[in-house]
């Protein structure tokens, strides 16, 4: 089974809000083995809605559509939807009285406007609106289903649980069970990646592979359909496991996790506390990893010596080392690490500094060069990187950096599996 | 001129990622008097995007695509945009050396499957990726221009901004002139901004207005057009003006301006030094202000001291006013902020402390409760306010909520108006 999702609405078409109804149509959909064709947005033009219907009845057999159900004069895709259907809009009474039902529950009369929003296609199945005045229908365009829904988030992602997913359950086309996973990595470049995944990735392949790359990290998805869930178990089974071992401990997390959440996981799992002294990432490693609820356990303090006093003073980092080799250097990463540890007395000590930009850069200390300083009761590493980028990209990269060395050394302690949630 | 923006990939069909970038397409090209005719999105299937190529081509003069320029085997734009405008793919060395350029960057061997990047269409414009490896171009197919950008945003928009921009400006059809103005305010909510613009809002109105909130403030979108920008300039003028005065002080900005940016702008012009001292807010607001170039001549530290061993240590926060009121109290705020001013010298200290959640609150200290400090020559202020939303979001509230009174606070110095830029 196939689908297009419509988005009507001059707000959307013109960039006003972006299209996340399209975005919760689709995974809904998918889940439910309905494949998407396409998307499409239309602005508030009768005759756009009409054409995109009728195009699209041709090419599919679901049309999904959200938006222009409202009581204003541009809200037109009922009519486009009845002139689509060669179906009259005629006057849905249960509808009427929900929409007089549900102004008197607000105190007011309802507006002789909103009376047009009870105007449904000729024999079209109704669907009631359980947030809001507009009710969606389900009309037949050409051999496709077409649904209508509303463009407010919550009213259409209501109609669409209850009263369009037991629709499109319901009909008696076969559709295929689909299973979705992710697996993030961190340090794996996008082409090496590409390159390790190989054969698996092959069009047409199932499970269906994907990359994604997103904050410093590539993202593999896995896909999986087939005609029932167990036979959706068989394929994905396999290559889940091929991919867990071709990329190993790159892999932080499935699913929702972040870098910051798997290390924080790991910090949990062992309990070790941590203290991070940060400079040219400003708080950001801080911020994110206070993201993460109950981290007030592990995590000290993260002092953003920003100021080279403040790494001297708060650090004990030594004036004449920063005179000597410069603040962003080997050494002052590893004083900077030692020097948190020590001072909040905790087990791992964290540290960043280097030249996030777009000034400060020299020839051999070019923007972009950062070092990322751990120090635990094992002694002291540092790790040199240079990344390529604006300041905020620089900062965000540095950040991952620093979450993945302070992760892939807790995921050597011990039996790190059992961290694994 | 109408256009058509194309977004390809998988990712976004299938709903994985909303689809920013075509609207944030769509605001630029109305800002540069090109109507949009609709969106569309398709996968990662060439026959699809070649299809949908083609039928954009037929109905409109300009076609903005982004997305699967990347170098993997599901990236097939460049093949699809190949044979929609009949033109072989062809290796274009400075291409081909920027992207080898990059990778030495990177300080790694370009991967042999990145060549494929440097494919470009027969006598296509090329666009540079000044922000990654896949360079853009321009198409003709049909009557139309057909432009193609890489998928990942910030390299879609610098491309945009840097060659697309420029080339739509100068290609010699008429356009209605328009001017697209933001003002940026904070602490006035939604329904207040509403009423304060009344009838500068009616629909149809010139410049038309349009409300957004975001990051906790609400921004004013005014939309002027007219046949050439002296008639838009008269427009505009008077209702910016009224605007302005309906907002005062609640305006920090326009354009690209953030919170942080206006505070930082504040700091340096009257040339204040600030130290920060964080607990809720876990690094954000120092993660913030460095996001601005320069801040170091005027940030010279922040300390998260999330645990009360580190406010007491670092800050000097009575141990015993933290037993007595608790770490989230008017009286720690306070502490901190003088603490922290004076730790590091500074002329002004800032300081947040509150209960981010989920856990940790309590009847007479709900999640969402925070203290904001403020310590100057002048003395210290503490704020306290209460966010709704989840930990994620009360951190970035508490973090806004403290920029802003860091902010009103400069603003009260002297001539802020030469601050503004």
């Amino acid at each position: 089974m196939k689908a297009v999702i419509l988005s009507i609405g001059d707000e959307v078409l013109n960039g006003e809000v972006a299209d996340t109804n399209a975005a919760w149509l689709a995974e809904r959909l998918l889940e439910l083995g309905v494949e998407i064709s396409y998307h499409t947005c239309v602005g508030d033009v009768e005759e756009h809605i009409e054409q995109s219907l009728r195009y699209a009845s041709r090419r599919v057999n679901l049309v999904v559509a959200t938006g222009g159900l409202g009581p204003t004069h541009d809200d037109l895709t009922r009519h486009a939807a009845a002139k689509a259907a060669n179906a009259p809009l005629e006057l849905h009474e249960e509808s009427l009285a929900a929409i007089e039902e549900r102004f008197r529950r607000y105190g007011r009369p309802m507006p002789a406007q909103n009376r047009i929003q009870a105007m449904i296609p000729q024999d079209a199945e109704v669907l009631p609106n359980s947030e809001g005045t507009a009710p969606g229908f389900i009309v037949c365009i050409g051999g496709a289903h077409a649904a209508f829904l509303p463009g407010v988030p919550r009213e259409m992602k209501a109609m669409f649980e209850k009263s369009l997913a037991p629709f499109i359950a319901a009909l008696p086309i076969e559709r295929r069970a689909v299973r979705v996973e992710h697996l993030h990595t961190f340090g794996v470049p996008e082409s090496t990646a590409n390159e390790r995944l190989g054969n698996l990735m092959l069009r047409g392949a199932n499970p269906l592979i994907g990359l994604r790359v997103s904050g410093g990290g590539v993202s593999i998805k896995l896909l999986a359909t087939g005609p029932d869930p167990a036979s959706v178990e068989r394929v994905m089974g396999p290559t889940l496991e091929a991919v867990r071992q071709r990329f190993g401990e790159a892999i932080f997390g499935t699913g929702a996790d972040t870098l910051e959440l798997a290390t924080a996981r790991l910090l949990e799992c062992h309990g070790r506390t941590l203290a991070i002294a940060e400079s040219c990432t400003g708080g950001l490693v801080g911020h994110l990893l206070t993201n993460v609820p109950g981290i007030s356990r592990f995590l000290l303090e993260d002092l953003v010596t920003y100021s080279n006093a403040a790494k001297a003073e708060l650090l004990g980092v030594p004036a004449e080392t920063i005179q000597a080799v410069g603040a962003v250097s080997e050494e002052v990463a590893r004083a900077m690490a030692e020097g948190v540890r020590k001072r909040a007395k905790a087990d791992i000590g964290l540290s960043t500094t280097g030249i996030a930009g777009p000034d400060g850069g020299s020839a051999e200390k070019p923007v972009g060069l950062v070092y990322i300083g751990l120090a635990t009761d094992a002694g002291t590493s540092v790790e040199r990187i240079t990344l390529v980028g604006g300041r905020e990209l620089i900062k965000d990269r540095a950040a991952k950096f620093a979450f993945n060395t302070l992760r892939l050394h807790l995921r050597k302690m011990g039996d790190w599996s059992k961290c694994q949630t």
